[in-house]
């Protein structure tokens, strides 16, 4: 008799929500593991994504695509199954929003595209370890996002601005975040922006344009980075035929460890 | 009457080559601007060869991808023209060399994405410039390059191993090129391996699979980095009907700054 060796803590998370016993968002789940956007296309249109995703790496930092058809990307989990592992997908048909659902085998097609793209719940998560506040963690709510004036160089129907997501710190921790963020390009690397967010188009921090506001004290910066609804948000504008995505903070948990990925 | 703007030393560099003044290889032209290997395919085989880059960042990091039939990369320089300003071009049928020739009209076609990869040459002279010795510099031969038993990631017809390049080191100068070219993710970043070849299916250093032969003297370590004649060999081993390259040596000049490639 063999013991059968126990699951990674990722996989074990993929397990339990593809049995249906996690269908909530997925921050907190396998600490320490790499969690991804995802977005699946028609190949027809894959083929443009994959160059939108190559000329704008902050915003699109891409972990993995899937070959035609295949709900697998196993680079990043042996195991995986696009169409189940993860709690809350998003279909969307000529740009809109039709369905949300927890599995996708009534949707999957055969000419489908994967693209598993950098989050950055993994960069909050090493950003807490070292100590520093992470204000939408500390408030219980989503970060707040935000369409600003910086181009995403286009690629095909892909186009549209660059979404941020921001942190309020005191300067010193804001100069080690970028830093600690500078290590791992792959989840958006360092800040595209600080101090005043009227130079990048954002005219109220308090109304973001998707996600929650936080409050941002005295003596703090707001500190800006390339956001992962970027993408979507391209998505969305080119009324793309069909798409889908994960609903919002209901991402693919990977084997990938976050520190794995540190370019240096 | 108003004074033409004197063009940058990239921009002369590409207007000296595209004169026919400049027909032999790029390495010491245009100090401090990026070079760039160059893979021109059909579009039916682009997306690809897109494909097997991104799978595959440390052998093909994209610096730039065209447009379907253009034969330009604006980011990489406005007046770019990538069929007259690189010195010397290889065109391959059927994954055989057929011709050299240093002007691409005659074989230009519509279909064709150009893909710019980041290339040693930018790395070689950041080395140089914190006195560390690049062997095949000072011995004024080419870079020994190596195929290895590190596979690649296959893409579509796109596979095969990774190709490396090889400069030896004091233990010292190793450890500080880690450093410095893990700062360069564009053009290679840290090494793939040091210290016994054999580890990566190398069995003798004094026979390179391409370039030429440098010594290794005594109390040095064989640093290795991934090459970017990979995708060179991944196109010839694919035996494609179409393509082109650069000749060996013979680079794209780009308009970009080899230090604004730092990822931190």
């Amino acid at each position: 008799m063999t013991a059968a060796l126990s699951p990674s803590p990722s996989q074990a998370a993929r397990l339990q929500v593809r049995a249906g016993q996690w269908a909530k968002p997925t921050a907190g789940l396998a600490p320490g593991f790499a969690q991804a956007n995802l977005a699946i296309l028609p190949k027809a249109l894959a083929d443009d994504f994959l160059l939108f995703c190559q000329r704008n790496p902050r915003a699109c930092p891409l972990l993995g695509v899937s070959d035609v058809g295949q709900p697998h990307i196993p680079a990043l989990g042996a195991d995986l199954d696009l169409r189940t592992d993860l709690p809350l997908y998003r279909v969307w048909r000529d740009g809109q929003l039709v369905q949300e659902c927890a599995d996708l085998h009534a949707v999957w097609r055969d000419d489908l595209v994967s693209f598993a793209i950098g989050c950055s719940f993994s960069f909050d998560e090493l950003l807490l370890d070292q100590g520093i506040d992470v204000r939408h963690m500390a408030c219980g709510c989503n970060v707040p996002m935000y369409r600003t004036n910086i181009p995403t160089a286009p690629a095909g129907r892909f186009a549209g601005p660059m979404v941020v997501s921001m942190r309020p710190m005191q300067a010193a921790d804001a100069i080690r975040a970028v830093q600690i963020t500078s290590r791992f390009p792959a989840v958006h690397g360092a800040p595209v922006h600080l101090g005043d967010p009227a130079e990048i188009g954002i005219t109220d921090l308090a109304h973001p344009d998707y996600g929650d506001a936080v409050p941002v004290r005295p003596g703090e910066l707001p500190v800006f980075w390339a956001c992962g609804v970027t993408p979507q948000a391209a998505i969305a504008a080119a009324g793309i035929e069909f798409c889908i995505t994960h609903a919002p903070g209901h991402m693919l948990v990977t084997d990938v460890k976050t520190l794995s990925l540190a370019a240096f």
